[in-house]
């Protein structure tokens, strides 16, 4: 059963000017492109804002931003991105602060944890911050998949609103969906990209998809078929949406796999004049011409940029 | 586009008497039970059949007491798993001299390979072997992804006549589907019980569930229920089956992650009369008595046997 | 070739009160009990630091707490902990100020890097910091390696004045050995307690074990055995070493990994008298009483406590 | 406390003529080639001789050349290489047939065991197999670590006779050393061809290392000193060891990392006039002209060659 969080809600990229330095204008655009694309939020300080790589200067600077510029017409989850309870704690008050409507939570790392530390560590931030909080699996980054027993026991518990889940597990993630279908407002979002319309048929509430930053749209007509049990037109859009997901496979070698994916989601949003720069945080490389110019192909056979 | 490998094609268990030797009347059994249920075809000397475990001799009799069990009533896939490529080849024409009307190939394993070792590995097997091949990509089994690309140029060349998914990676699975879109006679199955509904959205072929010796008929009808585009009952049968494949979790920490799997198929279906002895092959311990009694309620709840 | 920084260099534990709290007093004991014990420097926030669990104030409080109480006794070797590059230069200037006479510096974590993007790491904190650079190579927390030829590199372009590693692969470590042997004022160090014979007799200049918080006296005997060529002397002191690192394997299944490993050298210098509480960092537990009592046995039996 | 197994053991190579046939003249100058060099046994049927990719009737070939060659002059020990307890009893049924005087046994693979099921299946072979059993720790390949305290065990209960160990973890492999030093009759051997002299510093009875085949002499005069006492000695000849070891880097991408290792050594003993050919089993690919010139260069400056 779900709230107020549902829906298509893309993790926003991080514009960035050739120089590095954060580009609010470009930023106020995004937000914008997202609401008019029909997005019903916005995940703030995630992995695709290239939140590891922003100092504490930076990631208030984005997080006040994408504030004003939405002015209450979506709600903001945000990221508290740190590696340790504690740590969390502190981040998780400077992005309340700020404007967060939620907050989103990884497990430790770099720290070794294990599952008992880490429903401590829930339980913990929970006790000392009043939004709610999402889950983010991702065991990618975090090297700890979190245990679906016990996101079921957080979500009964009221520790957990719900759970962002980038595990790249379906199998884990079918079986939360079952386990978790009779906790109230609980919502449960997946992060990848191409395999929406089946976690939708499985009863997913949501999706956080880097590429909703391209195409918020097309994401939103998957939703609605998907809520109206149009499923051969939701697999239709998936697969277009899928196709669109190519332009993270053009980076050819000179960047590393972080970079590729999110490089190729800001050089899409530049050739369509959403972002001034695809400029990357350092010390990623940015996409280069030939990059671009065979993403604007994929965009243009997508019809998301006009043949030039 | 497909061919005759489609539809529902259950990997077979292999049922052992409480002595450890195979037993065939169990597993003509079980052969009969399948094809009731509506299968289209069988899988046999997969991982659900403990083909590792068995001795060359057992494999013969498993192979050929299948095969006349069957009397050509469906298509049967047989593995030939074995380390490298000419061990391969050796072991496939022996089961193509049983009766394989396909043979299953994973990438080599213990031995340390690539993609290019891998491509030579499937080119040189189709040289040698006129039956199709199926590519079964088992990461967890052989630590090598089969790279998507592969298996692509794979299929155009005639090379491979489809793909056994049991990779766990749902994202890379939606984008061979959609790379493989336009192969004729090529089929891709998903060997993952719980997502099947989703696998099929996205427009895979054939499902090889472990879970189908248990509840063949639950499978068929999911598959049914998608070839009809009816996706809403397509999702209640996978949720229905999902509850069924809870069984695979009741073994309480004695057994091994193998065992616990393929011990709880060998149990659930020697509660429902199919088979003699839920005996594994040594040195996997065999489900208790306390496990069986938790396997016999999920299948009672789930209308697989009657209450006792 | 070696420079100041070599010999015995152990990461120094972070005492708390039973309430929590950074225990100053209980850390400034530690510092003389190491400098009393014939330490050539002190490695200040490492892992066994439990630096990823301190807040920044308490980080601030741990350096200018040890830094106080060394008195330039010996070098101050500290963590710069960060996730990626500009986060880790604003973490080192903080601790240079704090008096860091060099600091370490893993690969990025969390941000999902290359090769080329932490060559670009490393150089541009060292553009921006004039202390000398060590690189850690701890994989089981970055889950990067750190390529051989990268070091060396790094090293031969007086990017980085050495290596301290953690890896557990001595086959690399033994080449890294070789490769850097002519590089000048180039240290290289182990992090791993019972295999520091080996590390010496194949030309290490230090080792950072955290088992030197609890028998620093033991490691300096078997450097000094080392150095004086008598190999079997400093075999038969690692053997013993070896046996107190059993302390780290008394925890019985409550408490995590890590938790294990700190929580008995904790444990150990509260039995010792030299720590007021064996208390860990949010969310990891502390020790129980039969954990402490299978500690103090090893301890006793190996000369470090007498018998009660 | 050892027994007849210990010193160098090499794992003999596999030679093959161009055309892939077994070359079992080239095979049995390797033998003459070990024993000349002073080696006090021979490891058969090991990764290093291509074992998973010998057909059966290939690794009985190659058993018996080898038996006919030695003719006695030391001890086999060969390895019975098949997934799983059943199928590794009826190999070593086959390779104790042919000649060996102890059989190698690694944890099975492919399938997906834990601890408790490893113990029955060395305890089985034990029960069938009247030949001493060494256990084999290769994690790269069978993904699963033998753990320290069930080695012990089956050592104290006479179930193996030694651990030939190429697991990488050093810090393991110290402490197994220290756990097993006072069962009788019970040899370590390290399978890293680098670290040779803290191995024997730490305990070790023996080494099994591939580089063996190229350089017998030098790992016997390694040994030797390590006996001696004369530990500096020993560090030169590993270092220098390990500069030879440098042609498993020659290589540049057109092979696997399997071929690679196995192709240099085959390389190297070509160019040094031992076997005939190069050739790799298929699907690996030879090392080619350049990469011999490079291989040449390096055993040149080694003095393995003479200069050209």
């Amino acid at each position: 059963m779900s709230t107020q969080f549902q829906g298509v809600i893309p993790p926003v990229i991080t514009p960035r000017h050739a120089d590095g330095s954060i580009d609010t204008a470009s930023l106020k655009n995004v937000t914008k492109h997202l609401i008019d694309g029909g997005v019903s939020g916005l995940f703030v300080l995630g992995s695709s804002g290239e939140v590891p790589y922003l100092t504490n200067e930076e990631r208030e600077l984005v997080v006040s931003t994408i504030a004003d510029a939405n002015a209450g017409a979506v709600p903001l989850i945000v990221g508290a991105n740190e590696q340790t309870t504690n740590r969390v704690i502190e981040e998780a008050r400077k992005v309340v602060d700020l404007g967060a409507d939620a907050i989103v939570v990884t497990s430790m790392y770099y720290a070794i944890g294990n599952a008992a530390e880490t429903e401590t560590h829930f339980r913990s931030i929970h006790a000392a911050i009043e939004k709610p909080i999402f889950a983010y699996d991702v065991p990618v980054r975090t090297h700890f998949k979190l245990p679906t027993d016990l996101l079921v026991r957080l979500g009964r518990d009221g520790v957990i609103a719900g759970v962002k889940d980038s595990s790249g597990d379906d199998v884990s993630f079918r079986q939360l969906l079952l386990a978790a279908k009779d906790i109230p407002n609980f919502d449960i979002f997946t992060g990848h990209e191409v395999v929406v319309d089946g976690a939708l048929l499985g009863g997913a509430q949501g999706v956080v998809p880097g590429l909703g930053n391209v195409d918020p749209a097309g994401y939103r007509r998957l939703f609605d078929a998907a809520q109206a049990g149009d499923w051969a037109l939701a697999a239709r859009e998936q697969d277009r949406l899928a196709d669109v997901f190519e332009i993270v496979y053009t980076p050819n070698g000179g960047v590393s796999g972080g970079a590729a994916g999110l490089g190729a989601f800001k050089t899409a949003l530049q050739v369509m004049g959403v972002i001034e720069s695809n400029t990357m945080s350092s010390p990623m490389l940015s996409l280069n011409d030939s990059e671009t110019a065979a993403i604007r192909e994929i965009l243009e056979r997508n019809g998301l940029v006009e043949a030039s």
